[in-house]
């Protein structure tokens, strides 16, 4: 494309490189992996620990992700209209529900968790805000890529690996779960991305009746489903969910 | 400095400017508001744009942070080896003390909070990771301030703007703040940040012996204090906190 500049593209790279896999990389590495000339990746990298994007281990002199990034992250989540909306109502899901409540939202070939609320026990849970989920086995990912047409030419163009068993990957039994998530206004995922999980989610739409994002819960199968379907009373919890927060965000009731 | 990269420094600029103030802003407001040409400024903002980390509404058109942002916010974290050797620590630190606890860093001039847990009731509660809290008056802050002399000289010199009428801006205050918990191993916060909240934080040392973060704990003045100091036993599991943490950095034990 014209007018984009290559000094940016490359410094989004190597976040993107340090973001993945191995997360701590020595000059050579990143220089090798982008297939850059080492003076010219040094240039960049020093630009972007100046800026605190990048930050460079005193001992090993490898580079890692800077703190910036999380400075910047938290800001964008301030400035989120559906995150600010869902809290409330995410936070009663979670309650009512007694699951961890989830709003998500797409990225790249993914779900990304812009909120995510912890299931109302003393148990330890780790908080995903940020953490990607895949489009084509999630119950949120399904619910994008059957509302939203550019998720789902995200998923049906994507690589749809087999997590589990169950996992659906097929092109036709792909388009075969999204039409029946069509006709229901909700999806389920039936230990298709984590073995003993089942989740469920619901659409999200602004004022403008586009889908913006989807929310759900998540949570052991044993508790969610009875027998080999999702829970009656939870999938009408998650619905209203979507429902009140959709009209939050300004979309009619009909 | 030589071999810095002048788009990516705007391109960082971009970024701090959406992260601040307004959050949603013009091609106009921007460019004027760092002193660009208007054109200099979209081909940075549209690449942004490309990569994912801005926004454009497409209503208003004006731009905003990106969700690229969030997510390698959240990688940062996860490789983040104090937030992963504090996780178990700081949740232990939330139920023994009742109260919400905080692991911080330095990070530009104030301190960045990369792990934060619930107090432990059913209240509604805010999560702050990726938050910035100030150098000068919280206890997390003063910790940093008196240990760290990075922090000392960003605290020194910057700004010490009166939050509450108890908040110390003088300097010689300040250096006998920070004296006092050099001698004491820990600092308070007795509503000098937020009206009706104090707070009480200790160092964490690294394998070099080097204070890279500060642990503490937040809560209702009626609760954390007694009359006009920490309960000692708040203090104590901070400290124990914070030393758990450190042995588990590499710290020696003497």
């Amino acid at each position: 494309m014209p007018g984009h500049i290559q000094s940016l593209e490359r410094a989004a790279a190597i976040l993107r490189l340090l973001a993945g896999g191995e997360r701590r990389l020595g000059l050579s590495d990143v220089a090798s992996s982008l297939g850059l000339a080492k003076g010219t990746t040094h240039g960049i990298l020093r630009t972007l620990q100046q800026e605190g994007f990048v930050e460079q281990d005193p001992v090993s002199g490898k580079y890692q992700l800077g703190a910036e990034l999380l400075r910047l992250g938290n800001s964008y989540l301030d400035v989120h209209e559906l995150r600010a909306r869902a809290l409330v109502w995410t936070d009663d899901l979670a309650r009512s529900s007694g699951e961890a409540a989830y709003l998500g939202v797409l990225h790249q070939q993914g779900v990304l968790i812009v909120h995510h609320v912890f299931r109302p026990d003393d148990s330890r849970q780790v908080l995903e805000v940020g953490a990607m989920q895949p489009l084509h086995s999630t119950a949120l990912g399904k619910v994008l890529a059957a509302f939203d047409p550019v998720a789902h030419s995200e998923a049906a163009e994507g690589e749809r690996t087999a997590l589990t068993g169950r996992t659906v990957t097929t092109a036709e039994d792909f388009e075969a779960v999204l039409e029946l998530a069509r006709a229901r206004g909700w999806a389920a995922d039936l230990e298709e991305t984590w073995e003993g999980v089942a989740s469920v989610a619901a659409p999200v739409y602004d004022r403008r009746r586009m889908p913006v994002g989807a929310v759900g819960i998540t949570g052991a199968v044993e508790r969610v489903c009875e027998g080999t379907e999702i829970r009656a009373r939870l999938v009408a919890a998650v619905r209203d969910c979507a429902r009140a927060v959709s009209r939050d965000l300004g979309a009619g009731r009909f």
